[in-house]
């Protein structure tokens, strides 16, 4: 070693460095998707799988890297939550909540039916069938975001609907964890439940009408600089915070504190958030195929099984929430089961979960993270497509407008 | 544990958790530190030392806190890069060299003979004396930034000494560890001065006038969504790393990276890197608290010898950067005197170096991270009275401009 590497720290360069080869092949991939008319969300996900472990073996998926990724996604729900108002997603409710129910059902029955057919015993068949239940909102959430379509009224739905979805796959994910140890705790489902619901209905209500009459007068109090991104991310970390103890995932936790500081928000704070969200998206982003590990499909059986659960799983959302959201109309029913087929990040943790558990073979585990990173793919394409009149409708307003 | 919690995965807590302890007491303390018009960055400090092992052990530095510290660091560097241009920098460079050349010779001999006289074995003080050395230009800088005092003669002084002195106190730190390996080569010594310095040199004259002519072409090219702002990540990681290997600190690189892009840059870039240095900046400053352990002062005998040296890393910074400053005139050479005190991180990187090589006995470690972390405390407030005047004359000029 040079003595100047030696002074330096040896680790000093590690983070900036993981850093570079993450943001820069992210932003690169990016761009290239964007020329050949693809969404550079994919793009950026496809950047994790090539410096991944799977391919070059630039960078692995660390505590670092995992962290600055699970941080992204906050900050992307937050970001989402900035956009929403409570009232809005209070509107689709009913339609969402009947989205999230049969998004729930049918992917769970479908990819347990299958595990039974294909043989594999029943706590594994079931564990499959929780992993193809929780959606992943992040990506649905950025594809919307960056084209301008979040106003959109299947948008809300979808987003509506996540929330919801979240609920639920969490006390699937409980029931089966709970099954997986032979202990069925009815009285703590029960709780865990009301938790849950009782902590995302709170906030969604009086939480946001609290911020919206408190936030100025605290933030005139104060002589902090920047004192209103300061408590805005206060607000973003307890509500991350709170909701993980409530029992639902810190992202539902950042997007209601986005929600809850949405109308009292001004574009200042808007603007650093954005810093802060585009800086650490990617490693979300990259982060998904950051975890990919192609070797697991190399035996033939499991690559078979694993394209039969990814036709599972992107048909079993298309009809489950589709079905859902039909009175809104085909098109939105169709912009609604794309938007909640991404398994993403949820995907990945309850595989990891099953496999820390005992319950899945490396084999399902391979399977399921396929699934997971597939699904997250195949979506943003689809979405666009998906959306296309109303995108087109609003390039012409936009011709119109500077016409 | 609750189900919940073993669903929503039991660590996915843990990331919120710190970053809600952490910037939230930083960001408390602050608060109250203006609200008793002292410097906020202070409140910062002590609120690190408040949650870390010291006292509360709410949070310990781990690898994640410590990997946010140092992208907090070098986000600021950045975005005090981008205040100052490269011709600025060049043109205090004569006072600037005599700062740092002072500034070094006078703390390491101070250092190492205060120690050989207190009766420590001559490695333990010439290591001692090694890390009274490197000045951490981070905190003066955020004072200055903060207070708009950067455009002012005796702050550019600060900064390019700071540049220098890097790359002094680096051959400073890679004589004193051969040294302690009992192997002088003098030609890596000679090759790591050379790299170190000619790296600096080529970014602060070629590298900005080609990003100044380049950047707005690519630019255009680009077809991603905040393509001026992904770019300019990537060449702060791209040159923070580049620094690290070039021998000089990752710090330094991103200041030459925030100067590279300094005339280039607009506003929304600048506002965006904002977002991410105001929420990072906390975790820097909370993070040399955090690293503070109080009970190594529990010593009669080591508290004395603390502030000894304390006293010592004050005055020869003072005297030495002070005297080279002093053809500035003696309000200015006050202000580079005390603007070059802190040694914050770097001085604990350090005594890291200097325990782990097994040189530096667990009390010396203390003294040494007492006086990085001191001086750094002391440094805000002194600087704000050293500034006064500037201060008071800004805000008549403001009060001119409102009237």
């Amino acid at each position: 070693m040079a003595p100047g590497v030696l002074i330096a720290g040896g680790d000093q360069v590690a983070i900036p460095l993981a850093m570079l080869i993450v943001f820069g092949s992210a932003k690169l991939l990016a761009e290239v998707f964007e020329r050949m008319n693809q969404p550079g969300i994919v793009g950026e996900i496809v950047a994790g799988i090539l410096v991944g472990p799977s391919v070059l073996a630039w960078v692995s998926p660390d505590e670092f890297l995992n962290a600055l990724a699970q941080l992204g996604v906050m900050f992307l729900l937050f970001r989402v939550g900035l956009e929403v108002k409570a009232s809005e997603l209070i509107r689709v409710g009913g339609t969402a909540t009947l989205v999230a129910v049969l998004g729930v059902v049918v992917p769970f029955f479908l990819g347990w039916g299958i595990l039974l057919l294909w043989g594999e015993p029943q706590v594994e068949a079931i564990f499959t069938g929780a992993a193809m239940v929780a959606t992943s909102v992040g990506i649905t959430a950025q594809v919307l975001e960056s084209k301008g379509l979040m106003k959109a009224r299947a948008s809300r739905t979808i987003l509506a609907a996540a929330v919801i979805d979240d609920v639920l796959g969490l006390l699937v994910l409980a029931m089966v964890s709970n099954m997986a140890k032979g202990e069925i705790n009815l009285l703590g489902l029960g709780l865990t439940a009301a938790m849950a619901i009782g902590f995302t209905l709170l906030v969604l209500t009086w939480g946001t009408r609290t911020v919206h009459k408190l936030a100025p007068r605290v933030q005139k109090q104060l002589r902090l600089g920047e004192a209103q991104f300061a408590l805005s991310m206060i607000l973003l970390f307890g509500l991350a915070v709170a909701a993980v103890y409530a029992g639902v995932a810190a992202i539902i936790g950042a997007f209601l504190a986005g929600m809850a500081l949405s109308e009292s928000t001004g574009q200042r704070v808007r603007d650093l958030a954005h810093g802060v969200t585009e800086l650490l998206v990617p490693f979300f982003l990259a982060g998904i195929g950051l975890n990919l590990d192609l070797s697991a499909l190399a035996n033939r059986a499991t690559l078979v099984l694993s394209l039969i659960i990814l036709a599972a799983a992107i048909v079993s959302k298309l009809v489950g929430c589709g079905l859902g959201a039909l009175p809104l109309g085909r098109a939105d029913a169709l912009r609604v089961g794309i938007g909640m087929m991404p398994r993403g990040e949820v995907g990945l943790v309850v595989a990891q979960l099953g496999l820390s558990l005992g319950v899945i073979t490396q084999a399902i585990y391979g399977v399921v993270v396929f699934m997971a990173v597939a699904t997250t793919l195949i979506a943003p394409p689809l979405l666009t497509l998906a959306y296309r009149k109303l995108i087109d409708a609003d390039a012409k307003a936009e011709v119109f407008r500077i016409g």
